[in-house]
């Protein structure tokens, strides 16, 4: 199962709603990179978050266990700076192994729950 | 109409809703793999899931006949292990001869539904 | 702008909700196979639609202009004959000239709508 | 990270709903085209815009600075034309540098929103 998927990803769209309803972590409006690393070897995941009107932030770095998935949420990464809530924002994913990433959203804002989900961009 | 699609399909992003509203099996929380097979041959499909904090379960096997498509529910999935609720997995998809893949989920959770879907990753 | 697509695409996940909430032809659910031909000729699309136990049926044919965008519902077809509500099926389009096809849904059947949409998969 | 996507795309799905409920901008209905521009070099972006009954619209031109992502809503485009509301449309979004494109449609039509989002289409 060694080398499947590719070593860097693009997710253009990137928004995290700064209201929720519904109670607990699950409804929680946020934004993830669902990452797997089926791969024998730890992946060293490295996310860059691009901004509209200021300089990218990053990297943040993940790591993916081998044979693991890692359903990252920007809305826990923190370091270098957290993630602002309500601003458009794109991000690059970059490994040292190749991963698979599916970006999906949770929108909670309104009583009733909205999704999306795409497969990331894989540049060569 | 042989030879479409690919042998290898990966959906990173992978959760059943552990909670449902409405009735009937067609509003129950769920997650699916839509497999095509167009070709002239049955589809022996083997599918592995990964978790964040344990080894890989599976194959779970399933047998797509020539020229039929097959919604594989992942709540539906019993043998080697029912797949757990409200738990982040992915999955890798194997096939014999090739196959499409697209993900879907319908969450139901609230009292109305939200659906999403994509086309899966296809590895070489 | 000739050349722009591929000329087999596939969408692997297919279901028309048979119920609908809502007034008008825009909030009755509908799945949608988006098609662009951006070229200077004519395109002559062929969907055939498979199911899940018995033969593919098709092929529906649709003429997309030069330089012109169709949003076709699958709830239209009719010839050769209607595609069956609540019921899971795939589709795979065929062009003599290069089209892009995306995939959405819209699913009205509780009373807050509910829609998906992916890039459908492209054969070579 | 020069070089990261692809200088022509296509989102075959186009449709800005003519009705909102909620207030202000973050919940009016509307059609995203998010863009990233990874490079070093600004982004000259144009896009134009195919119907189902008339000819194409366009090119709008856009720019994307360097190492940044611009979400360009649908709704705000007004030269040459504004973007009719209720209507099917599709889109060509070509760049001068590489960049990726992402899709994507909150609907808030109904009380409860409803969102969609694809990678869009990459033409070579």
């Amino acid at each position: 199962m060694d080398g499947i998927g590719k070593t860097r990803w693009v997710i253009a769209e990137g928004y995290i709603p700064g209201a929720s309803t519904g109670s607990g972590r699950a409804f929680e409006s946020h934004e993830t990179a669902c990452i797997l690393n089926a791969g024998s070897r730890e992946a060293k995941v490295r996310i860059t978050v691009y901004f509209s009107d200021r300089d990218p932030v990053g990297p943040y770095q993940v790591k993916v266990p081998a044979k693991r998935t890692k359903h990252v949420r920007f809305n826990d990464l923190k370091d270098p700076a957290p993630v602002p809530r309500d601003t458009d924002y794109s991000s690059v994913i970059e490994s040292d192994v190749p991963i698979v990433v599916q970006h999906s959203r949770l929108d909670s804002r309104q009583d009733a729950l909205a999704l999306l989900s795409t497969i990331a961009f894989s540049g060569d």
